[in-house]
């Protein structure tokens, strides 16, 4: 194997990955979280050290508090919070998970302060407003499966006015990836296999790499640029409505000439004060992953060259809880001419690069060109 | 990560591996073959190169001789022929794939010798009797695809008296797993996540790790006793009506004192005389992987007992391209008392094996125990 090798899969293909599914009552949302194997990946994932140690921090905002978890799973974090101080803990499940969860809680000695409640948080009564919610909501590309949504409803129906949110805050990022032969390395396997000659399948098999966000470990040294922060909430205050369809207008500026492979998508949530849960790619594997969008044709950038994006990721509509993912893009040229240019040619071809500066246009002229992602659904 | 996991899927989780859909038009098994990633993947497994240096071998069978291709996905096989020195070869292929084989012949000067006929197997004329069929066929269990279906009607229909077969023989393999503390290591995470006793969740992920035919590579040091064959076909008369269900009775008798994690399965075919691929575990990875079958509960065996297992495959009624796999097996005594026993306890016990002494049975009188894997279909 290659060292260099994106261990990827497209959503479809990545069985340990959150449920793909919509809402409804036996339509799989609730029912994948039954199974175990889910929750021993996530248990197993460095996400549990990150919230443990962050509510092990925060005990002394825990100590004689209520506390609400929001999709508990097994209990772990509402247990931690229990042994943190709370003087009680309603932890909410809505998958089959509850009951074993209840069993975990008593066998462990917290039903005393940690109550179970089985069911949909949008649908449980509690008997009393709570000070702190607690909630691992988080999907591929932070907004995947909606569970934000059911945290917010939480927020203004149970927590009282400047109670504490654990994460209190979530950023999604953006970054532009160096193709480096990336690419090629995949395609440049048609032009000899065992001897033929299947370079017609090679527009077929790119086609095939681009065709769907790409759930993957990216290798951070392909970062291109500084990654831009393509939203920024703040839990206490984002509203329900504003999840619906994020989007921003951010720029990049390469740092080096370069053939852009896409870009690359992660994020972060900082859990207590200054202490953040980051899945970027220098920070090491989580469950996951990161979610790359590939381009047909790879997009070549010069130093100091400015890549102005726009990006939006929108609530399907046939299902909230999968996302619609649009990504455009266009280079600006900032510096003097030779330096700006668009390449619609394949990196494999190592004579890219020398031609450029016949393209090159006039400093501050934008490219005509302007690529969207024809990547809808992360379902 | 751990040396000894073994990289687990059930055929559900399997993206790359063989397509899991039924036969009729637009239902998706031929459709599966049109994507370039499933030919990648099989074009740089070792199946390929098998294959290639077969052909090689087998030129002074092929020069001047009508040759067909049943499947021939991507051509490689077919132009192998050709170049081997095939007169003609008739490249079969259903999938839409057929349209870039045909590319792919002319665009390597095989045009003149190879015909790609894109059609079903079962529906496309020759124009003559051929004097060799070759056919990557081989499915996850040897059979799961039913694609030897389509060989065989190829041969019946198609290859000449005496014609040659490539593979001539294929062989299905089973063989007792040792558990080896490998199912324990699995389950005794839920003993202390993060200091949280979760007990109460390893049966179930003990059910969900037996619930079905696992696709994995298994580990060759777990194999406990010397593998069996459990069906032997010669490819130029076995009858299509003896793949609807293949059984055996065949027995194991153990090296050595152990519990058991169930059964493994692997196939191997032969390619030209003494010519073998083999996907058993020691043989490396292929990505047809190993079959493996978990107990619920461990079985110990002792040293020169045997276990007498009964295991059949059935093309599935619904579709047949599926298979329902039923394993049985009973202990029965070959050594003095004090050698046979069969245990419910899990592995994980320290003290299992202590007491097994108490439960020695009379020389060869079988043991009552006889379990039946519940594990049905593998699609």
């Amino acid at each position: 194997c290659n060292d260099r090798t994106m261990a990827a899969a497209t959503i479809d293909d990545a069985p340990g990955k959150r449920p793909r599914q919509g809402d409804g009552p036996g339509d799989g949302y609730f029912e994948s979280y039954s199974y175990v194997g889910i929750h021993e990946e996530m248990l197993k994932c460095r996400r549990t050290d990150a919230y443990l140690k962050a509510i092990e921090h925060l005990a002394p905002h825990l100590a004689g508090k209520a506390v609400l978890d929001v999709g508990c799973g097994t209990g772990i974090l509402a247990i931690a919070c229990a042994k943190a101080g709370a003087r009680v803990v309603y932890a909410v499940e809505a998958s089959e998970m509850a009951t074993h969860a209840a069993q975990i809680v008593s066998s462990n000695g917290w039903a005393p302060t940690v109550k179970v409640l089985h069911g949909r948080m949008e649908e449980v009564e509690l008997p009393e407003q709570v000070d702190v919610i607690v909630s691992e909501w988080m999907g591929i590309f932070l907004l995947y499966e909606a569970m934000l949504d059911s945290v917010l409803i939480a927020r203004d129906r149970w927590l009282r006015p400047g109670g504490l949110l654990i994460p209190r805050r979530a950023r999604l990022w953006l970054c532009p990836l160096r193709d480096d032969g990336f690419r090629a390395e995949r395609l440049d396997f048609w032009s000899d296999v065992h001897g033929i000659d299947m370079t017609c399948l090679r527009a077929l098999a790119k086609a095939e790499l681009c065709r769907k966000p790409r759930i993957e470990e990216v290798p951070p040294e392909l970062l291109a640029a500084s990654p831009a922060c393509i939203a920024d909430l703040d839990l206490a205050t984002v509203q329900p409505a504003a999840l619906k369809t994020v989007q921003s207008d951010v720029d990049f500026t390469s740092h080096v000439r370069a053939s852009l492979l896409g870009f690359v998508s992660y994020f972060d949530v900082e859990l207590a004060d200054g202490e953040w849960l980051s899945t970027a790619p220098e920070e090491g594997p989580t469950h996951w992953q990161q979610v790359s969008f590939w381009w047909d044709t790879p997009l070549d950038i010069s130093q100091g060259e400015t890549l102005q994006t726009h990006v939006s990721a929108a609530q399907n509509v046939a299902n909230p809880r999968c996302l619609d993912i649009r990504i455009s893009c266009k280079l600006a040229a900032r510096h003097p001419p030779g330096s700006v240019t668009q390449s619609g040619r394949d990196p494999a071809s190592p004579s890219g690069l020398s031609s450029l500066a016949s393209h090159a246009l006039a400093p501050s002229h934008p490219t005509r060109l302007e690529k969207t992602f024809a990547l809808d659904t992360l379902c």
